[in-house]
């Protein structure tokens, strides 16, 4: 893995949904995954998402990680145009809190995959530590780091002491 | 009106969706209105779907109804690429009942309109009925036979006996 | 288009709803489209709306945006009155959070369309874009001021940085 | 209580309502509740639905019961232009299994009060049940007649064996 | 009607569901309408609500409006034990804003009613004008008193000034 | 534990309801635990429940498994009327599919607890099961015979083979 | 009961559940029932849970009550691994307010159960209750202590003073 | 790739799902990617769960794809279990139609993720066609079949022939 060049891509259809998706970009710089952040919008700017997707291959992304609320088309259109494996993090939404974002997601039909997480934080953040789990399948260093990652998780949650 | 040049179109996402879509289809042809039936899928062919938006207005198209059901995305990425109108038609899906269908293309983020109709062969038909009134608004003789539709409409109505 | 003669009418079921609705005033002024705002109640003044509706296309109105909250009767009862297209806007409602309202407007049994748009501001700006839509369809000038504001928009998104 | 003259109407939105309607036209009956069925359509033919309503009172109607399914307008509409009480019952829909009717029918804002009951033929008897018991606060035969429904009910069920 | 006997029952599951029952409180006093508030829980006292549906009849209480929240049995218990006519009111519950306290409400099953109005204020202000309108039916005042109520209100909507 | 005399009570609120409490019924059976199995309905026979609830415990029930569907009263107003354990199975409902009989079991308030189970036969199923389980902790045999149920379902699971 | 031997485990998935299962904590203090409050995440620390559920029995443990929120496994993955009774309390989540863990925790296959109860704390003071209910089974004092802690919230009912 | 020997997993929680489960199964056979197939059930065969999660890696298994329905914990769970990937399905459940099944999947909390892929038959379909798009980020003979199947997927649509 390069380190200056990034393998992961993290979208967003806003940049309001940055407070969402910052949890992302947080996980892959905490495993030094080499990443990059952008705005692109399915809705309003469609062209820059089809490019984005069409060169997404060569420009040495392997992931793609999108993020949108609402009618959220961004990862079930990025993955339409791609090859490359897309996550998808349903933002929560103001009316529905996300249920809308989560099923515009979810429920693709048959042929064109999207593979989906839980709304809001966790779901970016389990976005990413599965996008360094996609990763560490050739990559043994982070294949360890993950471990690792794991077991102090384990460990904080043996160490938690309720304020009894 | 050009009876031989369509100013809608009808366009969904599989053939699966005729069986909903075809009420559309019916009530255009109903009131003389010249249209377009075709299978475009956002996820599928998106540059099919690109081309069909793109050229959209230069084809004389006035208005498109879209219909697809599960993650929707049609409806909202056709919008995305003309300034023609859409009219949406969430179609049922089979697990979530259209529930899933409806929230994907009437949750659009301000910017970027998709007018959405009832979930089924009621919202095809309503759009077809939408898209009359939209063209009435410049067809005197397409007014008249609106008017002329409500008109029986409500006299069938008047006219329904109940099996007592 | 006469600026002076509203084409479009923007009401609402109560004050409280304005909140919501002023998007729609907001992107109609913005474009330039004569517009006439109003609180108008289906369940309070049904002869204030019955008149509404009759009068509103011999008033000039092409179209009626109408935004109502909870059993969300006014778009619908409206489109039951005029050959005008009505544009319904769920407002967001208090225990619900506008399921409601967006259900009460959009599964409109076939016969008497309601195009719906999303829950709250996104909803009712969304609702006025497709106004201008509609108007553009007859009024190249319209039709050249969306396409601006489409390629603004684009361009706004495109210029988005996110906080890295 | 005049038997020839009715004092409960049953109004639905479609003759295919009556399937879920007749189990209180059945109720009535039962009770010798003089009543008349109707179909009255609030999106169809909304100036019947009008004159239904403000000639209600003056016909001797104390009570009316309005089925409809999906956006249910019509016990609303109803009871916004009369005083007499109005019983919504919500008619399963296709789509949504009558959660939509529902929601139509018992979310009205504060003002004018529709009294809603269950989604299909539970709900319909239930508001005739509902009509006896009001019309029963001052015909007392009307109140023996419900105490020994009530009783034989009850009997019913003491005696149920179950195929053990 | 005997200003000093209450007529009309406001019972509720808990002083918290005041909030929302004082709204039929304030309606009932602004009508003249005598009655009387009480917290009785199904769930806590239940042979207390068993005697409160008992004696109502003998007391003289012509309706019962009860609210309660989260699996709220209050009304369809009371209604299940007295023929005096039950309108229920959904409170807002804390996780599912108010869905659990309406479907328990409302879907009753066939052969004890309860008529169930909105969830929250709305539903408690209707609940208490639904009484009035029952109470009307043989009392010409309050006929009276509410179509001057109703005649105010539209006239107040009539005069809704929005902040253009 | 007496054989002849029965300590888990099945009820349910109609003969309907049987198709799914046989599951309960069936299992106890299985475990050759002494029960019996009645139609007690919350609101056609509330006098009955009563009686059912306060003489459950002198008549040696150790455990009620109460079934009912839409707005599903009985198992919480049994609970409400013993000290005895009740166990509450949400049967499928007509329209919403038992989600109503869910929460209008699980949302209790706090202080009268009533344990839920899983929606139809699963559920009914489960609540036999946790019934045994209850019992095994005093009975040495029931805990051995439950331990061994547990150890042939997982053998059964391991010898599933695919129709590969 | 061994007052020193805590009979009854109280487990939740992060420490964030404390606010929620406290409650659980406060009622069995209330009773003098001796327990044990301890984080144990389903997801993070699988094999602690395992080793809970595996020796719970061992330990001396009669009940075990299991909080979690969101994707809710622990309450049924502790069921699935020991014979003890295990209550599930669905913590209120952030995005779907809890729906999503009363579904995970209730929606149980047959053949392992766990008892659920409401979302956040009166689930959690709920399940308390039924553990104290279920220990009242064979310990008279208990028994004794759950009637008067009935008969005490039924009076603070009856004493319940309306802000009139 | 080692035709022998499987690198994707697919386990499902009861033969009953293998109807949905299959739809993998023949992606995965169609692109000629060695896998296996086998029942595998968190709550009745934990320990099999653990030792399959656990073993996954060592044995080969670069993708482990789960489906399971109603309170679905086989994902998360072996997800929690191992570092290789896991793909969950909902399996449409009999009440909830799968919404319970894919909230209990999808909702994971942050640091265990688990990719979720829509309801059903479409989701299976779905997840193996994730999973070859995983492999082929390292295997370029199956990024040229993926590309060739959608450009297949986009020429079957093409000329699809609505019948008109």
């Amino acid at each position: 893995m390069d380190n200056d060049k990034p393998c992961v891509g993290v979208i967003m259809g806003s940049t309001s949904d940055w407070d969402t998706m910052k949890a992302a970009h947080e996980v892959l710089d905490e495993f030094g995954v080499a990443h990059e952040c952008k705005v692109v919008s399915a809705h309003r700017t469609p062209d820059v998402m089809r490019d984005y997707a069409h060169t997404a291959d060569q420009r040495g992304l392997e992931i793609i990680i999108a993020g949108a609320g609402g009618a959220a088309h961004l990862p079930g259109m990025v993955a339409a145009q791609t090859l490359v494996p897309v996550l998808g993090v349903p933002v929560k939404s103001r009316a529905l809190n996300g249920l809308d974002s989560l099923l515009s997601i979810v429920q693709m039909p048959g042929g064109v995959p999207t593979a989906t997480f839980a709304i809001g934080n966790a779901g970016a953040r389990n976005a990413a530590l599965f996008a360094v789990a996609m990763l560490a399948n050739t990559r043994p260093e982070l294949r360890n780091a993950l471990a690792e990652f794991r077991q102090k998780q384990a460990e904080k949650v043996e160490n938690d002491e309720l304020p009894l």
